[in-house]
């Protein structure tokens, strides 16, 4: 199959504050962007209820898919400028289009959504582009097939494992952009690392993505970077907090609908979620305005419970959170039966967060395994006899880093009708609150 | 009146990106940014459809809120600190409620909706301040005329000028912050000025607030990015092409409302609106996801030009803009009739702007009124014999900067609809277009 | 003439604070650098004798040398990855070379030197550049008439004036690297502009270098930032004083020598100076840590103001500075007359200084012609018609600032010495230095 | 004792590109900043031969003296605005001043003057505080005692062990603003960390400086940063390299001395050197500019090796190096051997490096100890309860840290003078040099 690329006359930039300018030169990534289904990534933040901890965390997953097509394009155009022989030059517009179109199946609040009713933002990516939808359009004046083929790379079903190496591996463009991007808008000055000499290290090389033995530190800064990203921001109890809400408000709508309750205001999209039947026309209407809105007026549902979430969710009024270093399942349900006692609604008003169940890892030396099975491969450097070797191996640094287990369990629960109640609790349990 | 500040056991601090760390060290201060009026501001972008031409422009109305607050509480501090006896300390306050709160009526796209509605946010700012509210009720724990007190502040009727400089005239906290955050957001480095030297010369001095001489070039800096920003951010044709059509949506809307159309979908606080009935209550839901959530309603709406710029606006597709330089209304009105005999509407289907229209001005050696009605000091030079002067009369550069008049006139059109029937306009019209 | 461009086997990188990398591509340039004479340039300080006021500003000219050869090599690069036809590029290496050694010639505290002693750094540079040296050898490697050729662009004698035009213009490779440095490393935040912006709108066009009209705001944002260089850093009072009291201690110097005075000790090449006899080979030897060596010594000479005036300047007691308004020969000369009879030495002791008779300018609509009667061409705007035009007929910013005259006349006085006898001062004179 | 301190009218600001402003609000700093010894230090480079490797690196200890004392400054001004009851609040002026004065006693390229002629700059330092010079007699102002006790902070003897924790410990302000200076200067993006937070979390508990346990990742940063500064700066080879280089140039000059060798110019500081009978007014007289100047003589001077040796350095004609994983003291004298058959001399022209030889270290969980014996306290976290452990007992990163060895033995040679003769060499050596 041959691909013909049709350059833009004049290239068109984006300002950008991360990468300062984005460039697009091929006619095919302008028409991808100015797709329904990719503006439609406008509406969906990029960091989920994170801007509850942090507020400048308000950018949206737009503007995080140009950036990961712009490292994507500077590594490939930085390959095709030194004629490393082991890059394949035909797949530079596939491997683009995945960097662009990677994200494009997330939902508002995606963790979130994906945990309560079971979806996977992976496979609705897929959808949309090999769909009946403008992206899809866009992808196939290339070629019949060529909508599979970018679908494959995302699916990491590819032939050609460079490319699903470049957008998925444990040191991916993906990755790169986000730690920028989220260090940049929440002010957390620990996310940064050198760019510009980590890309300058990598080489094509025998069908996977390397790095240069030189470029060891800079992949370790890149590793400490992530570290601190993930305990400063990605576990921060506050934003974990309100995931916590947003699930319950989830849970307890999908609840109240299977038990045949009659929402005020249902729209369509959530109608089609609760039944599991949603559409792509319907996936491109959930965006976060929509939910946002929904939860505007399930403030005011008739159901307790689900006004009482939904307040505690818009009017950022979120469960304190407490560590309980001798956590168990026994003092748990212990807690909750005592909450119970006390007047609370224990399914509702305790759970527990441990941030090791989460789908984050700073570096695995193995291919890293997500909770959804995924393989991300490891970081891997070439020395100046061609060897490979993982870097964990090499790195002092790197090998801590990747087994580290600092997460503590936190209790989670409302303060506010907690306390004036506390004193119903027996001593072992109020201690722990801190009552 | 004295006004008990109660403290904050332990202070708290925001991460920002644009001034590393905010700190509150007050309880009302706490307490107004728990309110759930203030967390409303989280649902409103700060620089209205501009993220549609600059995408990192997604920051909130919450986030500058904070910042105003906290240059005021820097620059109240310095006078604390320096003990500068021509600052009323008990004034602290107050300044710092309405520097947080000043921008508490803002609505989503408020430019577009008061032009289309002649609605006031400042009004409405004060009527939350006064009204029955969450935010009145923790102003009145100061004292019961104290929302009052704030709300004068923020109508510049309040009784101490030098509080009212502070937050609003031509240097205020208000400006520092909002140049250097959308600067931030945008990713334009030409917003960026030296805020810690503006800081350091600013003198309260016989009921105002004055700049000491020294700090004049630092003064042309802020005054030179505020100029700018203007022709790089605020003024940009694709922002400007954005609230055009925004504003067409809400006109349509409206014409069809008092035409008696049936929308399929009209939430009560747009019903509320084009019956110019708004309560607070209905304010408070009135979003920018509400908006956003409506649009795209609309764009499946029955009437074929609600949905079809409902459709523009939301997938960005936008109208192209041409610089006319001999523009007059006669040539604007015949361009019209050969748009409606080409078969286009010309009422939505041509457009002209000109930026000089708008309430911006880089400065204005007068006190500076805006479209409004409202004065803005201008900035003052104290020297050091203790005189007095309007900073251009010292300043050539500032001479020159307030004296400018670089708009154009542009005219905004559907290309994708005019270009294939350009050949039925005469050339004279057709030549401007540049088909 | 034919040039063979050989290039290294790997790209060499030196890491630089304000550009990041620079990239040395060329056997040619490398070995240029790695010449005696190249080296030189670390023990010249880019800034004189700014360090004084500003601590950072403890850069070379090595540093800047190598900036002004990167900024050089990033435009021409864009030139050659564009295409551009009005670009010669055979003039890729007489480009680059200029701008690497068009500082070569200068000395320790060139300014002074040059004042003093009547000597001329860019006459230097062509010295260095065609005599018996490395660079000359390593020039001489392309071809016999090399050397001349990159002479001959630095004299701005070059049969192509694009090429002159790269390296010494309003708006020059120099000019953009020294504001950038000169900012980084005196901290004053003032003097960055956006340099990769202005970097993507130069054009070369008909035998010149040109701006795209849409790059004007960028310019405006690069004068300014000349601007507020010039009044912050380049002007500052302080290193005026330091320039003055140098400049004594030089005068001094030489006049005991033509009186006939032995000094203690006396390093040949400083002989060579007096005597107007300098070679290539003993002004290799004049840098600024001989220059410093020699004051160190002095400090202890039997002259008592030659001994005096160079522990003042190593050990920074200054001469402290006075704004005169209404300053006149015929109030100087009185001054003079009074400061005699009261004990001082008025040869020594007071200095007048006028920075506007200073060989420096922010922008000349005209081509500029400073002190030595160069000239330097004005900075041209293309507009979309290909007309070309005088950037200031177009910008009533850049009009406003080439016009400025803000300068005062200041004077400068050993106050530690006048204090004590101001009394005999008259009422006048003695109002005027605040006594 | 009482010490009376007295404020400055008017605060001075230095403009600093670091901290961005230092402050001085003392007459006595102020004071000592005039002092001859201390505007000394503007001409002696922080980081000594760095430069030769990273251009920007030509700071001087006058910047980073200014940068210790400012760091200081901030963390008793914090102290004493919290108004910590474990601070001693008359510490304030002795721990600034010890800040301030730390680094008096540094000449020209310490560590290699240091290891060839046994001489130590803290002992120098006390000397000067205690002597005959300009600092002592603005120390005695204050007090007659006063400068013995600053000179005991200096010296780690002092009775309060807090105030030489702030001066002195494996977090203290000299390597917090060398870290953050040295990257500023060379570029390195690696070394910076988030000072404001560290200075956030810092308490006087006990009669020590400790971290707040929330500060725990912060500390984490700062040793990562530590790290990469080591690894990607001060241990860079060409450094070393330029460090051996002027080592072997002092030694043979001491040699030469030793032996009775009539110099052409040998001025009194560094006969007073060899004689090893420098007084501080000598020592005052050895700077930078001297060195470079004697280097500059001596690379004339009739001893072949000597002159080699001076114009490698000042031209920066460095010996090469190369990584020998198999050293041995055995291999090593072997290719001594070698060399001299083939006709080099191995004293100067072979050299081994080992950067753990070295008196740094990243972090010793233990009171760290280097060369000279001085012990620098540990970090210590203190947690909610009040209770204290040292750091690395409770960060994994840090534990990995603190005891990583990756140094490489590297041999350093002059591949000009070994690579025509490397046919003489038997193949086991001629192949550890790639020849």
């Amino acid at each position: 199959m041959i691909v013909i690329e049709r350059q833009l006359a004049e290239e068109k930039v984006f300002k950008d504050p991360v990468h300062k300018s984005i460039y697009v030169q091929d006619q095919l990534i302008w028409n991808l962007i100015n797709t329904k289904e990719f503006q439609r990534l406008r509406r969906i933040r990029q960091l989920g209820t994170s801007y509850l901890t942090f507020h400048g965390a308000e950018h949206s997953r737009f503007s995080h898919s140009l950036g990961v097509y712009e490292i994507t394009r500077r590594i490939i155009s930085q390959f095709e400028r030194n004629e490393y022989s082991d890059w394949p030059r035909q797949e530079r517009l596939p491997a683009l289009c995945a960097a662009l179109l990677h994200d494009l199946g997330h939902g508002p609040f995606s963790h979130s959504i994906e945990d309560v009713f079971d979806t996977d933002h992976e496979d609705w990516t897929c959808r949309i582009i090999t769909g009946d939808t403008e992206v899809n359009q866009v992808l196939r004046e290339i070629d019949e097939r060529f909508p599979e083929r970018v679908a494959a790379i995302i699916r990491k079903k590819y032939d050609k494992p460079i490319v699903v190496n470049l957008v998925s591996s444990q040191m991916d463009a993906d990755r790169m952009d986000y730690l920028l991007r989220d260090a940049y808008f929440t002010g957390v000055h620990y996310g940064t690392f050198d760019l510009e000499r980590i890309l300058r290290v990598l080489r094509p090389y025998q069908g996977r993505i390397v790095v240069k033995e030189s470029g060891m530190h800079a992949v370790e800064d890149y590793l400490m970077s992530r570290y601190q990203m993930y305990w400063q921001v990605y576990f921060h109890p506050v934003t974990r907090s309100s995931e916590i809400i947003l699930k319950q408000i989830l849970r307890r709508a999908k609840e109240l609908y299977l038990n045949g309750y009659r929402f005020e205001w249902l729209p369509k999209p959530l109608l089609r979620l609760f039944q599991n039947e949603l559409t792509t026309d319907d996936y491109f209407l959930l965006d976060e305005a929509l939910a946002q809105t929904v939860f505007m007026a399930w403030a005011d549902e008739r159901d307790e419970w689900l006004s009482d979430l939904s307040r505690r969710f818009l009017h950022r009024r979120l469960y304190k959170d407490i560590v309980v270093n001798n956590h168990s399942e026994e003092l748990f349900e212990e807690a909750k039966l005592q909450l119970k006692h006390a007047g609370l609604q224990p399914d509702y008003h305790l759970e527990v967060d441990f941030p090791f169940d989460l789908p984050y890892d700073v570096y695995q030396p193995d291919a890293g395994t997500n909770r959804k099975g995924n393989e991300k491969p490891p970081i891997l450097l070439l020395d100046a006899k061609g060897e490979i070797s993982e870097i964990s191996a090499r790195s002092d640094i790197i090998r801590s880093l990747s087994g580290l287990h600092q997460g503590k369990h936190r209790w989670y629960y409302p303060d506010d009708l907690l306390r004036p109640v506390a004193h119903r609790l027996d001593k072992r349990i109020r201690t722990i609150f801190g009552y």
